[in-house]
């Protein structure tokens, strides 16, 4: 399967999964909402694509990828809060509590921490406990305080504070534990429970978890980069705004072209672990592609 | 034990089971904040004693009771946002968004929702993957959409909507609807988990669920009396917002005599069922008889 092939076949799964109707209706219809926003589906994609190279068979890891969409969302209707980012669009439309109003998304935002793993528990029927017992372990771990929601903290406090080393680290540090939480973690957690569901053995599960932290970090650089050089149109959401609050970023701390730099080593970092895999991976290489696309790194368009 | 040794023992664990000092500090911080807040640590304890009933070790029921604790401390910490219920206090201390700002606020409680799973995956050493399975089942139905956030929801939509029906529902169904999501599956969560890792047969979960349904209800009559009738210094919270708000209440619904006529129909019912389990169960008496005393039903003090 290509990535588009990949991402229909997620749609289709995330619509049968979320309900709309179930009562309070209010509740489901706007987490609903945010996790069939249109996206690519990446975080999904890749915990098929990692269950495939490891030999696994994908229909297994379906509801795992889906319900990591589903955290993905939660993390994104949160974010977007008056308290936090406060943005107003996402993906191209109004964001959750805009439509919802912000008492729903925070309360959809919740139910979608725990309606994520009820998927994976009531849909893997193939999953042995052991491996549902893994799974659950990989995702409290990535979904919480020592994952994203601990990426998600630094980064708000990086905002008043890097400039003066807050906590201590330098602001590279900083950064990079920012991404290497807010971002890889979600690349992570789908890399690694496909991997598991395979049945993949400790040397590739560190393999793919490489890979993830290279890939999550540079998939950071490159939206640090077009958050400064695209447009709204193009992102469907706020740009530049991380300029104008002076925020930190792969940008703001190295400049545009050292942090096309980093991003490029980053992704031949990339292209050579998925080169030891046994099973040639194409929608790996094509999310890669993407990146750099995305960027304008084949074509030389630096600015 | 007694519920004070229970109370002890659970704050202990409490404290031993949230870190301060892990990084990021502030979220660590935060979420141990409101979780270790002094409370009577009701669930926790229903968890325990309903694992003693049914012949379990209560050892191998303390992480699930514990965090059992931090998803209710969670509920709190986002019922309590400016853009909920807007409270300032919290068994008598500032609550979390006072505390630690609201971003913060918001994270701590999507921590916690990942955290207590964790707590229990790390620490229940005697229980095999199918219990673990199981208590993961449980854990997220009542956590989430299907469970206390569907009634809070609900419990939303009724502050502005009750009298007009909402959802097509009369007040009184609505009423029920709402607390035995809110606070009876919160009651559930424990009993039912409690008796799962003692090996309870499925008559016995029947039982056990029966009897939380009834405790909740009766629980949230109480407190709707309280609210009522106490002072602030008795609550902890701002008391009579209630009224002031013209929620739909079991109080403002029945009226205060009512109300109590129903409470101790309910907490006779309890103590039907308590009374058919092998195992005499003082805690659970003790519960009962806490609620009455709270309201003054055993002393006639009515109003």
């Amino acid at each position: 399967m290509n990535l588009n092939d990949y991402m229909e076949l997620i749609n289709k799964k995330l619509d049968e999964y979320m309900p709309e109707n179930d009562f309070p209706q209010d509740i489901f219809k706007s987490m609903k909402y945010t996790v069939t926003l249109p996206g690519k589906r990446l975080r999904p994609i890749m915990c098929l694509e990692s269950c495939r190279i490891f030999g696994g068979n994908i229909e297994d890891a379906i509801p795992t990828a889906c319900a990591i969409e589903m955290l993905h969302a939660q993390t994104l209707i949160h974010d977007d809060l008056p308290c936090m980012d406060n943005d107003d669009f996402r993906r191209g439309k109004p964001t959750n509590h805009k439509v919802f109003g912000e008492a729903n998304a925070v309360l959809a935002g919740d139910a979608l921490i725990s309606f994520a793993p009820q998927i994976i528990l009531k849909y893997s029927k193939n999953l042995d406990s052991e491996k549902l017992v893994k799974i659950m372990e990989e995702y409290v771990q990535y979904a919480g305080a020592y994952g994203v929601i601990g990426g998600q903290v630094a980064d708000i406090e990086a905002e008043k504070n890097w400039k003066n080393n807050a906590f201590g680290m330098k602001p590279d540090e900083l950064l990079n534990f920012i991404h290497n939480h807010k971002t890889a973690d979600l690349f992570r957690l789908p890399l690694r429970t496909g991997a598991i569901i395979a049945g993949a053995n400790e040397k590739d599960l560190e393999k793919i978890t490489d890979l993830a932290q290279k890939l999550g970090i540079a998939f950071q650089i490159s939206d640090d980069i077009l958050d400064v050089i695209s447009t709204f149109e193009e992102m469907g959401k706020t740009i530049g705004k991380d300029n104008n609050a002076e925020k930190l970023t792969y940008v703001t701390l190295y400049g545009l072209d050292t942090a096309k730099c980093k991003l490029s080593c980053l992704l031949e970092e990339c292209y050579d672990i998925i080169e030891e895999f046994q099973v040639k991976s194409e929608p790996l290489l094509e999310i890669i592609s993407g990146i750099k696309k995305r960027v304008g790194i084949d074509d030389n368009h630096t600015r």
